[in-house]
């Protein structure tokens, strides 16, 4: 096994890794190069089911400068009936007004009639540059090229075609208590996922009985409990496609495990990230508290650049609690009440705390560092 | 006139502006080297009033992890009879628990005691590294050389011995109106004040009447609409002290200005700071929502380095302000809306602006870029 590298994952009993281009049973994928990425890197990717038995839950990004892609699943999607998904990279279709939202219903509409299946059943993903109109002629060219290259084994080629900023596709493929589940995600930047992630695809041949709630506890405590910049995307999307072809339940955990380990790559490859972080706080009086308190932790840059540094430098730990706590009593914090030797430890997955002693409630948070690379990319990234 | 270089801050009608070391009549100054800073730059600065007719006001940071010297202030000082403040650099004495209440008490005490006035007239302001005890015999030791050194002319000199990795001293003298006004500041990072700044001392002889509603107006328009870094201080103080003795009052506006200029210099000055900008937020459905869209669109790490890289990418600011109204119905925003082109341009301080369209709320915040060089000084400035 090598997808379930991180410390704060394990993986589930008897579960064997396949070859990650190898997608869930029933499902097909492709990938194209249709020129919104420079280079001839692909930049459009299409998943289609091959059956229409299929069943869906879909998360969209909460922000309310939603990009198209996200208006159009929300308002033109039958959501728990997601047969395709089209994807590009390179232009988020985010704050194009009314001609994105025709450009990503013309996506919808294209993917839908080269595969013959409803529009309704078609999900539409963008991630790259906000508020730049669509070359929606050229998407919708890929889309066809797309829809003719579908293959079993196209899970790593539609994965790439998500990448923006990422250092490397984040996908896995299971095979595990007679069932099989695939699935894709990408990173880098503007990641602070609002109840979805950046983008995540996830298909599988076993039976879920409620797609909607397996979805939302295994987002809770994977995509939802990280932080790169603590920027929510416009674009934030994860799909999940269940066939019950297997004929059997996926099993207990395996999804969660699934996306947590996804959501840790994401972080990993956060933009510029070197090291990675995981901040839990105890002690909390209720839950909003020591859900505060771990963003501040998680989001401030002087913790960020301890982390980056290696350096222990606990006090910044502290001053992020307290400003979370703002205009509230609490007794002042020392070092036993917090763990921060990790932060100067030789590891990349550092593991610090905090006690606030307040109270029973707790919080995790998972999070990068803030380096000079995140300074380059996010500088010289541009319209 | 060179304080007021700001193209946001006018200089009040018919000020003459001294030479900065001179103080308010009836103020005197001076810095020493204790230990605490290294290559011997002073690090402790003492400001005393002749007078025992001094009236004053104290702000203190929210933050509840607040310094051991920000809970001398609130608990054992008479905040509107402040005739000293001793001031050290290098140590915040922050989070070093009731040893540092008991250092702060002593340097209250040592202060009052050289200077033959009660402890409950002297306030404590501190500043540096969190979670180290403080040298408490070196800084005592400085406390008494700096009595021994008080000169009218000290302003430079005490307001150097508070910076860190300020890259200059904040201050300005102004004679305007028959009175005088002088006042310090140092930043440079942990910059989001909460109803304070990081350190500000201002002395006048005019009269004021009300010197804490004063004090909170000028901090409202001020201190209080900057941010570096999103990161609200342990040890955040203002404290203003007027003598009267001139026997006229303090021309309307000026304080304001003073304090405006003093805030605009600690964000220019920010940790790596190149470029400063202003985000004016205007169409607000109540002055929460404007606020809120301003200090997420000045604390975005994608929104600063566009403004580093000179990049007139106006989708990272629809996607903050998005975030900060996630959940709320929001037209999509377009470039329509947003004022982004001083993003691009040359000028070291740019005004950008959004018109949310909701309503009639205004705000607006100033605050710096982000660039290599706050990397470099967070992930190598250490314990």
């Amino acid at each position: 096994m090598t997808f379930f590298r991180s410390r704060w994952c394990d993986a589930p009993d008897g579960a064997e890794e396949l070859e990650p281009a190898t997608l869930a049973p029933g499902f097909r994928a492709a990938a194209v190069h249709c020129g919104l990425k420079r280079a001839g890197e692909t930049d459009v990717g299409l998943i289609a089911c091959d059956s229409d038995q299929v069943t869906s839950a879909v998360l969209l990004t909460r922000n309310a400068a939603a990009a198209a892609p996200v208006r159009v699943c929300r308002d033109r999607c039958d959501l728990g009936a997601i047969r395709a998904v089209v994807v590009n990279s390179g232009n988020a279709n985010a704050a194009t007004g009314e001609q994105g939202i025709l450009d990503a219903l013309a996506m919808q509409d294209g993917a839908a009639t080269a595969l013959g299946i409803p529009g309704v059943s078609v999900a539409v993903a963008e991630t790259g540059v906000i508020g730049v109109p669509l070359e929606a002629g050229a998407v919708l060219a890929g889309i066809r090229g797309a829809a003719d290259e579908l293959s079993e084994r196209g899970g790593v080629d539609f994965c790439r075609a998500m990448m923006t900023t990422d250092r490397g596709p984040k996908q896995v493929t299971l095979r595990v208590g007679g069932v099989t589940v695939s699935a894709q995600a990408k990173g880098a930047g503007m990641i602070e996922p609002g109840f979805a992630t950046m983008l995540c695809f996830v298909q599988t041949d076993a039976e879920i009985g409620d797609p909607g709630a397996a979805l939302r506890r295994a987002v809770a405590s994977s995509f939802e409990r990280i932080t790169v910049d603590g920027q929510m995307s416009t674009n934030d999307t994860v799909v999940l496609q269940a066939t019950g072809a297997a004929g059997r339940p996926l099993p207990e955990g395996v999804l969660d495990a699934v996306l947590l380990q996804l959501a840790l790559e994401v972080v990993a490859d956060g933009e510029g990230a070197e090291r990675v972080a995981r901040i839990r706080v105890t002690g909390g009086r209720d839950q909003g508290e020591a859900e505060g308190v771990a963003r501040a932790i998680a989001n401030s840059p002087l913790v960020k650049t301890a982390l980056t540094g290696r350096d222990a430098n606990w006090g910044r730990i502290a001053q992020a609690a307290g400003m979370a706590l703002a205009g509230k009593e609490w007794d002042e914090p020392g070092p036993h009440s917090i763990e921060f030797e990790e932060l100067e430890a030789e590891t990349s997955e550092a593991e610090i705390a905090i006690d606030l002693g307040r109270g029973d409630a707790t919080a995790h948070v998972y999070f990068s560092d803030l380096t000079h690379e995140y300074i380059r990319i996010n500088a010289e990234y541009t319209t």
